[in-house]
Formats: C-alpha cells, structure tokens, sequence
C-alpha cells in the first residue's frame, strides 16, 4: 500500500474514494461474511485493478478495520461534541441518542460485521483502537446520566446498568432498522429517551 | 443418523446425552465460529466416535439447530407457562424477565452462536421452526404490554418500539454478562424491568 497523497485536494479525493471502497467492502462482508469474501470479490464490486484497490488498503482485514473506523470515529466525534457544549444532561442524551440512532441507520452493514466478526477482530491489534473508541463513547454517556444524578434531575441506582440497558436497546436496532420502514431513526431515537427517562408506568 | 430410542428410560438417556453433545457443539462454534469447527473437532471433543457422533444428529448443521432450540425452545415453555397463570401485566413482566435473563445467563456461547451464524441459519429451511419460536416469544411479551395498556396500569406510545427496547437490553446482555461477574442475571432482570417501568428521572 503506498502512502496516500498529501496535498490537501487530492488527499480529499483519496479519502473520499476510500470511503466507497469501505462502505462496499462493508456490504460484501455484511451479505458474505468476511471469510466468505475473496479479494477477487472486493476487486469485481468495486471495479478497481488489484493494484487500485491495494492503493486504499493493505489487506482484506485492513478493510474490515476500515468498516469499524468509519462505524466508531465519526459517531465519536459527534458525542464529544454534543455534550462538550453547555445542556442539561437531559438534552445532551437526546441530542446523543439522535445522532447515534442516525448513524447506525447510515451503518446497518458496518453494524452486522461488527457483531459477527467479533472473532476476527478481535485477534488483531488493531482491536484495541477500536475498544478504546467504544470505551470512550460508552464514558461520555456514562458522563451524561451521572451528571444527570449529580444535580438531582435523574435517580440511579446502578449507572452501569442504565448505560447497558441503554447500549442494548440502541445497537439491537441494527437487527431491524430498515432504511424504508415505518420507524425513523429520530423517532425511535425520541421514544427510547422517553422509556429510558420516564419509563411505561401509567401515572 | 439412527432413530432414537423409544422406550422412556432409553429415551431420556438418549436426551440427556444429546444435550450435553449440543452444550459442546455451542462452546466450539462460539470459540472458533462454525465455519472453523470440524466433525473431527466435535468427535474430539465430545469423546465419541464418529459413528457415536452421529447417533445424535445428522450433520453439523442438525447440531447448530440443536443449539438454537436449546436456546429457543425450554424459555417457550417457561414463558407460555408464566403468562398462562393469573398476574397482573407487571407481574407477569418481572418473571418473564427474571427466567429470560436466568437462561441467557445459563447459554452464553448459545447467544453468541445465534448471533454470528445468522447467514448460515437463515439459509436452511429449519430457520423457519426457529423464527416461529421467536416471534411466540415476542408475541407472549407483546402480549403483557398490552394487557398493561388496556387494564390502565401502563400507558404505552408504541407498543412495538417498548418490545424493542426490551428485547435489546436483554438480548445485548449475551455481550456483557459473565457467570462470576458483579451483576446477577435476577438482579439485571430486576433493574431492567424497574428502568422499564419507572425510567431513571427524578420524581
């Protein structure tokens, strides 16, 4: 793999096309599975030669990383910055849920090879860059529901497990979120923060 | 593959024996994906022959079904019997919880297998059988949702996006959830359905 461009312009272009040679990588392994995608295969769907494609990545399990990246690093960045401005934390967890909910929508394929490739992944040593992406957006909504304790407006008992009631409810979606189905992303984001918040007790 | 015993001391031998082949078959696939598991690595691992082996399925993939209607079918059952006795919507939800979260706990590489071999599943026409025993499953808890709804004791948007919560916090769970952890699946089951029910906003 050589290095790729560092004039601005063309580096803009290379990650541009990079992107569509992850996001087809990402539909491949979603519909094959990782092991059931040959190079060959990566090489037909995205119409490069071998060599253009070797020009984005160094390997197959380089593009597998790839999918992960582009699943954690930008929904990261959007987190950090939603809750690094001023809000009470009520409105920074639904600020999160939104953008998270719209993400995985945007992701279903990078999400099914998350879960399924755990294997794989896991036994390279690139997997601790993505844990400590995970580690990092699982502290900054556990940031969010304790200063929502801290100044009185939620009630916890146990934060970790309102995280991982939290972190279940959200991933699943990617087992039937449908881009043309009847739930949006944003409101199926807005009805999880209603349960999470207020719970289905008649009052 | 042989028929199995007819006689009930027989049969529950032949049973039992089958159960503990399934349990070992679901520790493979989930430490080395079923892909990567051979007939030899389950005769090996097993200690039968491979004659012995087959006495009590008629290929791996008999075997991967037998993980999920391990996984499936005894929490069918439990489920069906729970809702079937008299109880209040919330009642009936705390002990579908308590005995889901009890069995995930007990079949953690069974969740694990069911989760990463969907492709594979979903191609044979047993899938089927197992999709059937699901969607009972959700039908029973969609089914104390709305007895909740129409007594009064819950007042519920969406009907469907709460069963959808639910089934991904607890599912999610198979992630997270470790025989010697800190966390009892009675007292996960327990936060869950108080998270569910009451939400986590100060009152």
């Amino acid at each position: 793999m050589p290095a790729p461009p560092t004039r601005p312009a063309l580096r803009a272009r290379y990650d541009r096309r990079r992107q569509e040679v992850v996001d087809v990588a990402a539909q491949l392994f979603a519909q094959r599975g990782y092991h059931g995608t040959s190079i060959e295969d990566l090489i037909a769907a995205t119409g490069l030669t071998r060599g253009g494609l070797y020009h984005y990545t160094d390997s197959k399990q380089g593009l597998l990383f790839g999918v992960l990246d582009e699943l954690m690093d930008p929904l990261l960045e959007q987190a950090r910055g939603i809750v690094g401005e001023p809000g009470r934390p009520e409105e920074h967890l639904r600020l999160v849920a939104r953008a998270w909910l719209a993400h995985v929508a945007a992701h279903l394929d990078h999400m099914v090879v998350f879960e399924r490739e755990r294997a794989t992944l896991e036994a390279d040593p690139r997997w601790e860059q993505v844990r400590r992406a995970r580690r990092e957006f699982e502290h900054l909504l556990a940031g969010v529901l304790e200063r929502g304790r801290a100044d009185g407006s939620f009630a916890i008992d146990d934060p970790q497990l309102v995280l991982l009631a939290l972190l279940g409810m959200v991933n699943h979606t990617a087992n039937w979120l449908r881009p043309a189905g009847r739930l949006r992303p944003e409101q199926v984001a807005d009805s999880f923060c209603d349960v999470l918040l207020d719970g289905v007790r008649a009052r």
